[in-house]
């Protein structure tokens, strides 16, 4: 097995891998110098991405989403015929664009294991990453069933609930449950990054509120992107959510103000 | 010293009181007669609030922030001429303006432990709820400088941070990092209780954002209301961000993205 990419969650994979199924061969690539010397301790490491496919019966890209293409060009060389293919990316319809830019896009699959974090990079990987993690494995129409099944059975030999899904209705997903409280956390802590408030006074609620927004732009950026369809809908309905609760706060309209709170509080407390 | 109402936080200072001071006499009161039941376990219990605070030095009044009036009200019969009383709720001004209903309001002070929980209620108590936590103490123009150093070394002597303050300048600051956090998690779940989204894929982050939306209604939307001056603003400011950066992605303005974004990573990694 072949790990391209090896940071929060190339590094996990790998973990995992040496944890669980330490007779399975494993290489990896990383475009960074400094994760390739830590990718050492888990996995034999090449200097190229097609160099560390050769051989592979599985490739595993772990990258940003915007570099899924040109990373996947790049292995091109060093994918045999009989490999599969898959990724880990926030977006579900752009992997599947990018996959074809490999000799065989029919044997590429989709994967999104539900396990980031605010805190990115080799060192913060764990072996028990995916374990009782939803991931969700994304199928097209030229997609070869066995190659589906392959990488099922990959992602629940490392513990996580798969849940399968076209791609478009699991970016549509995850504009809800992800793409939009991340976008809400950003927009909350820019805003208050702009006002210099009384942080040492604050308790829990802010730094929950706002805890994802201190992920990598780097990441980010392009997920919101890729998925900006379903994402800036969202926000416009957050946009208009914020206008209602401000308009009733103004009025002093407290039976509007309550309805706003108690559907808040319904849907939590229902998770 | 005399607890009125026996909540998360009133319950909390009983069993901080216990704990660390054993020798000092409790007495408490609650209307809930569930809560009145529990609060025998770390005091001596009185079936009304003046009863409960004859003979106190301190009466720590902790109760949803629309019915301190009333229940200072009902107090006062049982107040002596030589006690001071303080609350524990998340507004301020409110506080200053029911205390009013005190034969003495100079001898008021409020007081605002940054402790809170979207899980109320007796139970959830905890004697080192305040440990390390900041409080904010504040006082009016007319307080009496004794009643600011009682109730200041009050919440020292629990372990609190005590931070003096005026009542409309905690109030703009809370504003920033509790009641603003507050709303836009409750406008962010009310939104996704109305979409169904598929919850059972989620991870960290919507938990994360949506947490303190599991508070109780019945707390916030007085506390929403009394603070309405300075958080509709900033509703009207995080609805203006969440159309800055949905106009953004609709555009595919990715330096426009990675600015918000970039303002929103800096802010929290400074917590």
């Amino acid at each position: 097995m072949t790990v391209l990419g090896v940071g929060l969650l190339g590094s996990s994979v790998l973990r995992a891998l040496a944890e669980r199924h330490p007779g399975v061969a494993r290489r990896a690539w990383s475009r960074s110098a400094g994760s390739r010397g830590k990718a050492g301790a888990w996995a034999t490491v090449a200097t190229t991405p097609a160099e560390a496919c050769r051989g592979a019966d599985l490739v595993i890209a772990a990258c940003p989403v915007d570099t899924l293409a040109g990373l996947l060009g790049e292995a091109r060389p060093g994918i045999g015929s009989t490999a599969f293919v898959t990724d880990v990316g926030s977006t579900k319809r752009g992997a599947h664009a990018a996959a074809s830019a490999l000799a065989d896009p029919s044997r590429f699959v989709g994967s999104h294991p539900m396990a980031g974090s605010e805190r990115g990079g080799a060192d913060e990987g764990r072996a028990d990453l995916f374990d009782g993690r939803a991931c969700v494995v994304t199928t097209s129409e030229g997609t070869l069933p066995e190659a589906a099944r392959a990488v099922e059975a990959f992602w629940a030999s490392l513990g996580a609930r798969v849940c399968k899904m076209e791609p478009r209705a699991h970016d549509a997903a995850v504009a809800e449950i992800s793409h939009l409280p991340h976008a809400t956390s950003s927009v909350l802590a820019a805003l208050l990054g702009a006002r210099a408030p009384r942080a040492d006074l604050a308790a829990g609620g802010l730094r929950d509120t706002t805890r994802v927004a201190a992920g990598d732009p780097d990441l980010w950026v392009p997920i919101l992107l890729e998925n900006a369809d379903h994402v800036a809908p969202l926000l416009g309905a957050l946009a208009a959510g914020a206008t209602e609760l401000r308009d009733a706060l103004s009025r002093g309209d407290a039976a509007a103000v309550r309805a706003i709170l108690s559907r808040g509080r319904d849907f939590r407390r229902g998770l």
